[in-house]
């Protein structure tokens, strides 16, 4: 049925195999998207919102290299929040509620109108390898299907073992049959895997609860998006509403833990520290009282109610009898219990920047099968790994966000170089450079290179320019601008600044803490300018920052030049540290496994310490 | 987690256990609705499209009596056709081309907001009994969850097997797991089950084909809808396409013969006759070197296609050289390949006309495991076994369609009087009376019955009541009203028919076989009719009919009015046919079996004579 053969095959139709899809095949490959089941590309299996603190950011440098997450979030956003805007703009992060059906909808047809992208139906139960190299797959009907490249994104599915209480089966997510014979296959070649756990809180009937006893939680009052493309704005929005359990409800879930199995042993592998289960999280932190839960609509229309922070795989009586308790939920009426997923992964050490295994070329693995968690995380691998899989086979340089880049070549770097043994999942932290990796500048610091590759559009690019060029304009306003003392003073009086003497540039007076645009605008020439101009909220924000954050953001890039010095030592293919004997034995040991292509990577793998960097370096010649 | 008891548990959320929770629901039982997965609640398995011959009428009826078939089917239709307008109105059947994510999602969204419906998704494994009624469910997870009655709407799911080819794998749908243990205990209580089989074709990519090498079919020029109820009519619509097999297409799809589940002996069960695979069709018309293929679209946006017409379970390398060798498929790719599915049914003789088991109380079975093929054949029992599970529970009389009430009726007597031994499908020449059971009438007919039993809303009678009243003023009008010779003999002599001499009724010329109402419009005092009382479509369409058919409709009522006497002649529960030797061998067993409840019912089983009805008449002392 496959006569020719694909540029790439992407095996996998959730938000890594989605994104790598599309990249693939928007930057010219020929590509066939094979999934078990086509109506549910891009399902969200577990909450039903994109974004958050980091991740937010992500989805935005997904938009900004032209993937397709941020345009399908705002084509199926149901209540939007910019989080942390009280604090400084390195953490804002947008986070918006989802209509689940909408948005997998909005994922077929955005993969459906790409004109490279073939789709199939079927589970794919192995690789076609031929020496080193993987030439396509077979599916589980027997059906040979050859690619130059392929990328694995099986998410949760690999062997996939639910368990709720005491019962298990199997299955890659509830309802769902797991996917069988790929782990096999790969540990046959070599590939280690291993196995990790997730859950999800129970769904519930939303006209069940009683509402008037929680707090609503709405959306912002001018409420932004995610994609720096021309996508609507909510006009209407969904509230959330937040409750939280207590002692009691403590108590009642308590009597299942020896049914559990997180606590009978029977799940051995590791959960999301930082997306614990609701039991977890009590047994975690004892001495807490109560733990918030916030109720999300999981549409425009529907009553199915998720149950975010209620994560479990107690046994259903008792997540039944535990939630009954929480404020508001009396009468709860559960669609379905919630559940843990064990599944295999594959520790992502062994893969390259690329996300090319390092055992089999032309192989490339996105997503929760490298040990991440979250739709964020796993979509901006897939969009990587489509982008490389392309440049691979057309033999092009692969594409490499570095860590000052992008929270995506964060994430990649992570996982590469220190691997992980708990499902991996982005926080502002994790970034050395969080000031220049904004969610309001992922456009300007990605589109280009995208561009460039030939994946982000010219559409893209010229809306990146103009936005580029008239911040720019406008910070050079506000140097240039002076303002008269007569005009700025009551503006500073009221924000208990001391008042100025004389006249200065703005840009002065607009840099001290509590000036904000908002009190700029009240200066007439601001004020002016902006009308002239016809300045949109996007820019007038990339200009406060670029004003307010100068100082900050000069010193992140001062620091990331200095590391970039040691990226551009590369350590040579096959490098053989086992004649270095001055390495200590555990360097030796990792830089063995890892083989890290340069020294400022070497330095990142924990175990490595300066002195064995050191080593490397003299040893290259520096 | 189920502490209180339901009134009525639905097993199945497809079209039968859809409609069945919501007529259970909508009379005032505290319904659950349990099923595999909350996400495919009225999925179309096989073709996006709903009604046809005998089956719009069916659509229609559901409509009539308050179910929701019609209503979904008309918020996501994308083409709608009367078929047969050129015949009589008895023929008359609505078709429509519906989204199938649409359909799916309005009909979730339509029971969330039945108040009375509760959700739960899993899969039942077994039932509780107690003694010989049926008081409960128990999942696969071992949650007992009781009910005064039970609906089961497994559909193809039971033990299901697909095949492709010679490869087989477990399944209730293409990517969906079987459902298993319900069988094995119901012929543990004595049920007797046996196996059928069903086809699907492949689905394709619609930027694959040529459509302008097809023949375009649109829609209808003024689309009507299902619903008796204000749903909205259609203002743009997609088109299908025809395009047929060809002599080389039957050689190479015969080259896979050998490997065919169906002609190697793999399937034994018995498939659809009037809904045969193409392999079939080849196979019974060796001669024809022709079939017709429409290719319609899956939905408003999707590129998915639907080739109806391929119905096939070769190989699927075999249905791919085949199907690429249809003019317009030349560049064809797959979204997945056709199959077949063997699953358990139960031979619906076992019921009651209520759709109760006679086995097990308080038991109803509805849809395809009755043996059924067809979504609105499902739909339609679903709605019966909905309701009369209600009656039962509520000590009331079973809810049962006569022969000469209802589509509906003609079905399930068929079933349980007959059995069938092949996938059964409704057909007009199945209905002794169907000028009676017309599309356009369904509403007088059912309305207000459903109305009395507390299901048909208020404002439906009264829109049905409206309707009626006016049709007949409008004959009573036509009955009354003359017209002068100069109106009418130009339009006579334009039909060719003979002129008129002097004036009369209008009824009486109206009556004639070429005259139409659109030629009676054009007399003055008809026109003004119209017009002064604001006459709909309906209205006209309706007097038209019973003006030109009063004829017909008055011998097939008088027929019908004859054999309800049989009808009323009720045999006793229990009587002992075994007594009467002078019943035929044969009419005595199948007597013994089918257990009929009146004289006309033993009437119609195959195998009972005449003569048998006679000496059952003299014993019942007619
Ligand atoms: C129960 C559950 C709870 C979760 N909880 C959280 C949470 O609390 N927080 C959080 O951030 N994230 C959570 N997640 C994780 C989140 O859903 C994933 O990180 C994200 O969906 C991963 O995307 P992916 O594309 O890698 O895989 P998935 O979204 O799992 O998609 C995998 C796709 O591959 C297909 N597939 C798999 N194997 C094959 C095969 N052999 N052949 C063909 N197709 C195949 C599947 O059908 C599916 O379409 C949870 C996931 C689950 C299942
Ligand atoms: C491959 C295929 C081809 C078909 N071809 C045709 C055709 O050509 N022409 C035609 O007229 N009809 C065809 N049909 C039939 C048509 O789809 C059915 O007649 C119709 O869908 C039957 O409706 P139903 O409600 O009885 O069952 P289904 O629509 O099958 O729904 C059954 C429901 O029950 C649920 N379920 C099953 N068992 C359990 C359990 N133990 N616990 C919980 N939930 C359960 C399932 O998840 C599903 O939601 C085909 C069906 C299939 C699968």
């Amino acid at each position: 049925m496959f006569e020719k053969e694909y540029d790439v095959i992407v095996v996998g139709g959730g938000h890594a195999g989605a994104e790598a899809a599309a990249a693939a095949a928007n930057m010219g490959s020929r590509t066939l998207l094979v999934t078990m089941n086509l109506q549910t590309i891009g399902q969200m299996s577990c909450n039903p919102a994109m974004g958050g603190i980091a991740k937010g950011q992500i989805v935005r440098e997904i938009d900004a290299l032209g993937g397709y997450s941020g345009i399908v979030t705002d084509k199926s956003v149901i209540q939007f929040k910019m989080l942390n805007k009280s604090k400084g703009p390195a953490m804002w992060s947008p986070r918006a509620q989802n209509d689940r059906m909408r948005f997998a909808e909005e994922w077929r047809l955005a993969l459906e109108s790409t004109p490279n992208v073939d789709f199939y139906q079927e589970m794919v139960s192995g690789l076609l390898v031929k020496g080193q190299k993987v030439v396509g797959v077979r599916t589980s009907l027997g059906l040979d299907i050859r690619a130059k490249a392929i990328v694995l994104t099986n998410g949760t599915f690999l062997n996939g073992l639910i368990h709720i209480g005491e019962k298990q089966f199997g299955g890659g997510r509830a309802g769902e049959k797991a996917a069988t014979g790929i782990t096999e296959q790969l540990t046959d070649f070599g590939f280690v895997s291993g196995r990790m756990k997730t859950g999800t809180p129970p769904r519930v009937d939303g006209r069940s609860l009683d509402y008037t006893k929680m707090i609503p939680q709405p959306g912002d009052a001018k409420p932004e998006k995610f994609s720096y493309l021309a996508t609507k704005i909510l006009t209407e929005q969904r509230d959330c509403h937040m409750t939280h359990t207590s002692a009691l409800v403590h108590d009642l879930l308590r009597e299942g833990f020896d049914r559990s199995p997180m606590f009978n042993g029977r799940i051995k592998s590791i959960g999301p520290r930082y997306c614990p289960s609701i039991e977890d999280k009590i047994h975690r932190f004892a001495d807490k009282d109560a733990h918030q839960i916030f109720v999300e609509p999981e549409g425009w229309h529907t009553v199915e109610v998720y149950v975010n922070g209620f994560s479990t795989s107690l046994p259903e009586d008792v997540q039944y009898k535990a939630l009954k308790s929480v404020v508001g939920f009396e009468n709860v009426k559960f669609f379905r219990p919630g559940y843990a997923i064990e599944y295999d992964y594959f520790p992502p050490t062994q893969l390259k920047h690329s996300l090319e295994t390092k055992l089999v070329d032309n192989l490339f693995f996105a997503g929760q099968i490298n040990g991440t968690t979250g739709y964020e995380e796993a979509a901006s691998q897939g969009l990587m790994a489509g982008i490389n899989a392309h440049l691979k086979i057309t033999e092009q340089e692969p594409f490499i966000l570095k860590r000052d880049e992008a929270y995506i070549g964060v994430l990649i770097d992570d996982l590469i170089t220190k691997g992980t043994e708990e499902p991996y999942r982005m926080f502002t932290s994790r970034a050395e450079y969080r000031t220049l990796l904004r969610q309001d500048n992922a456009d300007l610091r990605l589109t280009p290179r995208s561009y460039k590759l030939g994946l982000a559009s010219r559409e893209r690019l010229e809306r990146m320019e103009e936005k580029e060029r008239r911040s720019k304009d406008f910070v050079s306003f506000f140097r240039n601008t002076s303002f008269s003392p007569e005009d700025i003073n009551p503006i500073l009086e009221e924000l208990e600044s001391s008042p100025v003497k004389q006249s200065d540039k703005m840009f002065k007076v607009f840099s001290r803490p509590k000036v904000t645009m908002e009190h700029m605008k009240r200066l007439a020439p601001v004020a002016d300018y902006i009308v002239e101009h016809a300045l949109d909220n996007e820019v007038l924000e990339q200009a406060e920052i670029q004003v307010k954050y100068s100082g900050y953001i000069a010193k992140e890039k001062n620091n990331a030049d200095k590391l970039l010095r040691l990226e551009n030592i590369k350590i040579p293919e096959g490098f053989d540290y086992r004649k270095l004997k001055s390495l200590s034995y555990e360097a030796r040991e990792k830089l063995e496994a890892i083989r890290p292509v340069t020294i400022s990577q070497a330095s990142r793998i924990s175990g490595v310490s300066p002195s064995d960097v050191s080593v490397l370096l003299v040893f290259l010649g520096r």
